[in-house]
């Protein structure tokens, strides 16, 4: 059987996911629903429809429906890079010397240079659907604002990006890459909106935080006609879309009968870990199969491990609805270090209320612990992985390392969502030993929960 | 048929080439061969084994066999990022509203960015059975000196890059990417070497050369023992190893029945055109297949369409042997414009041949055109091409603009080398309109042939 499977594992076109699968289905208890941050109320579709395309606010608040059926447009644009490769990882296998069996699904292989891209589309391709003229929203690290860039490019829809501020000055090239593909982007917070007036008042000389962009983004999407708000991470419909990864991965594995005992992915909003995870999820809440399934996250930014399973705001300036998550709380800015996508203060609904309730593990590591594993990583396998991506590089060869010592040839399955090209800045102060590997104190994180909303 | 063929169509891991391909061997007239440059007579396989790997100095010279094998150790490497896709660009034949069947084999799909890595790791794998410590290089935009950097991390060789100064500066990011694997970089002309302290005494301030920065890299190889010399182009073993861009992409065109009309490539030193071009410039010689073949290059650097057929020196420094080629002069200088990778004064000696031959076209364009075609690439196809490969994309789109006025159903095949994330500047200015569209003139270029070397 072995002999058979190839190094890399590219499905065939036939074999390519028709539906997304929507975990909350089969969820026993589902993710709390968005709260209308005045009133507290469940927010309504109606509600939701100000800052959403309806379509989407369905996707939203679906809890029912398994499976949900790609829009051919959207198949057709997911051709343009997918399937992804599962790859098994001989090279860095060798290199550690464990009998684990080492698998990567990598995201990387588009312009974005991550997942992100599955998500992009399909919340364009509603938007357009619904005769909307463009779409607002935020980058932090930048692989966001570029695949929506890239999508809506696609689409010949508008598309105004808020950056935050600090990653628009280090990361012009990221800027550039968006500008390739037609979309304005306005560095957060900005004199363009009244809640970036408001927070650059209380805070002069602030270099931002995606808090503070998705308050700008949903300002303006409300306030513009035409124009709808879009998220990368977090949302529920967003783990829906991502769940292309985790379906592609499965059927990969399945096709040549392997059965994976650690998925591990890298924690942030939760986009990837939740779209990696979703077929895998299913099975063990419905107790069809088990696995041990781990989220990684920055040690200076640990949703998971170290906050509150709590309704809190998504963004800084409080004008989006609450939702009930692993926060950190909404004013927390993480250290300056480059855990890049994974600054986030909260965690998607649907991911908190799995770790809540026993069906996944968390995990934080620190910085120069991570870009040691990236380097190790790109060594041997050649692709030089993101940031991001190689929190889950660095606890996969943590497993391995563990496998080698008990003998146990477990097989692992991480994901590999992206490459680094942008993040070379960081790389150069790892190798110069100027890495931030600053963790927060306790007191420290308690001063953030003090600002969570009262909820009853 | 039609029906059948995938978007992307990805080899089997048993489809894939197991032999080079070395075009002299079908040549008519075979190139001509490198002369010492004291003595002007044929460089001796010892004389070579100075500057190159001895295993490499065969393939160097091997005018006779028509397959060489590819080693099991390389081919296994080739597996971390091999096969490339060749892709259908459906979307860009729809926006160009063309009956022209569009083709083009994407080699950016690995960290090095480009096709550059299959020679690389052939060349490095030579070296390592040789049982040397390491090997010398240079490199312009980055992209050979990362595939190589790459190549020596797997086998844990030994690399040291001689970087154009002006491209040091510019493009840190591709500096700390070689350094991410290993090698230690240098930019040139440095005080490290003594052509290198020349070309400073004599051009203080100089932002260096290709040119110069070969001299560097061959006068350290040469005097470092257990050292050698490698370079990403030009030479005929280049040719040969890039052959596997050809077979693949020829037997994924013959796996479903489909025959090019034309074949596009973009052409500096030719190391990517020669690869892909081989095993049909083999069938066209052999007159069991008519195509029409076209080179691409830079107006900026035009040496096949502006150049002259002679020997001439390879590098600045006037140390290397000299070769048989279109070359515009070794002390050519092209226009400070963002062409990159295309920016050689001279061309493979084998390309050189089969043009003469009258076996292939040549054109050259302009540098907004190119960027325009990027642009345009990107925002259907969605991935970001390196400005080096937007020449082909320029021409590819272009035929296929002659089809939909002519309604002839061509099939275009084209190759993209690689990914243009670290040329943003490029992309900026012309964005910016700074992008330098100029062209030398008749008389510019007239004075560069008169350093031309005297060869009976």
């Amino acid at each position: 059987m072995t002999e058979k499977i190839p190094y890399k594992i590219y499905l065939e076109e036939d074999e390519m996911p028709k539906s997304w699968y929507n975990m909350r289905a089969d969820m026993v208890n589902k993710p709390a629903p968005l709260l209308n941050p005045a009133t507290k109320k469940p927010m309504s579709a109606e509600e939701l429809e100000a800052v959403f395309c309806s379509e989407l606010v369905q996707q939203e608040l679906d809890n029912e429906n398994a499976y949900i059926e790609i829009p051919q447009e959207i198949r057709d644009f997911y051709k343009m890079y997918r399937p992804s490769p599962l790859v098994r990882a001989y090279c860095l296998e060798k290199k550690l010397d464990t009998p684990a069996k080492i698998y990567y699904k990598f995201e990387g292989n588009n312009t974005s240079g991550s997942h992100k891209l599955n998500s992009a589309i399909a919340q364009a391709y509603y938007a357009k659907k619904q005769g909307l003229k463009g779409v607002t929203t935020e980058t932090g690290a930048g692989q966001w604002g570029t695949a929506l860039s890239m999508a809506c490019a696609y689409l010949e829809l508008d598309c105004k990006v808020y950056m935050v501020k600090v990653s628009y000055e280090q990361k012009p090239f990221r800027r550039e890459v968006m500008r390739v593909y037609g979309a304005s982007v306005t560095p957060s917070p900005s004199e363009t909106t009244q809640v970036g007036r408001k927070i650059l008042a209380a805070h002069p000389g602030t270099t931002g935080s995606l808090g503070c962009a998705i308050s700008e983004a949903v300002e303006v999407a409300v306030g513009t006609p035409g124009y709808r708000y879009v998220l990368g991470s977090v949302l529920n419909q967003v783990m829906l879309h991502q769940s292309v990864i985790g379906l592609e991965t499965k059927a990969a594995l399945d096709k040549y009968g392997i059965k994976p005992d650690i998925i591990i992915g890298c924690a942030g909003g939760g986009s990837n870990l939740g779209g990696l995870i979703a077929p895998f999820m299913g099975e063990k809440i419905r107790g069809e199969a088990d696995y041990r399934i781990i989220a990684v996250e920055p040690a200076s930014c640990p949703s998971f491990t170290r906050g509150v399973f709590a309704y809190d705001f998504c963004d800084t300036g409080m004008v989006c609805p609450l939702a009930k998550m692993y926060t950190l709380g909404s004013d927390f800015i993480p250290a300056a270090n480059h855990a890049g996508g994974l600054r986030y203060h909260g965690m998607s609904p649907v991911l908190s209320q799995l770790y809540h309730d026993g069906y996944m593990e968390a995990t934080s590591v620190t910085q120069t612990r991570v870009f040691e594993a990236a380097e190790q990583f790109a060594r041997v396998e050649g692709i030089l992985p993101a940031p991001e991506s190689s929190h889950a590089i660095r606890v996969a060869i943590d497993e391995a390392l563990k496998c080698k010592e008990t003998g146990e040839e477990k097989t692992i399955v991480f994901g590999l969502t992206g490459t680094g090209y942008f993040d070379m800045v960081a790389y150069e102060k790892f190798h110069d030993g100027n890495m931030d590997d600053y963790i927060p104190t306790d007191e420290e994180l308690a001063k953030f929960r003090l600002n969570l909303p009262k909820v009853d």
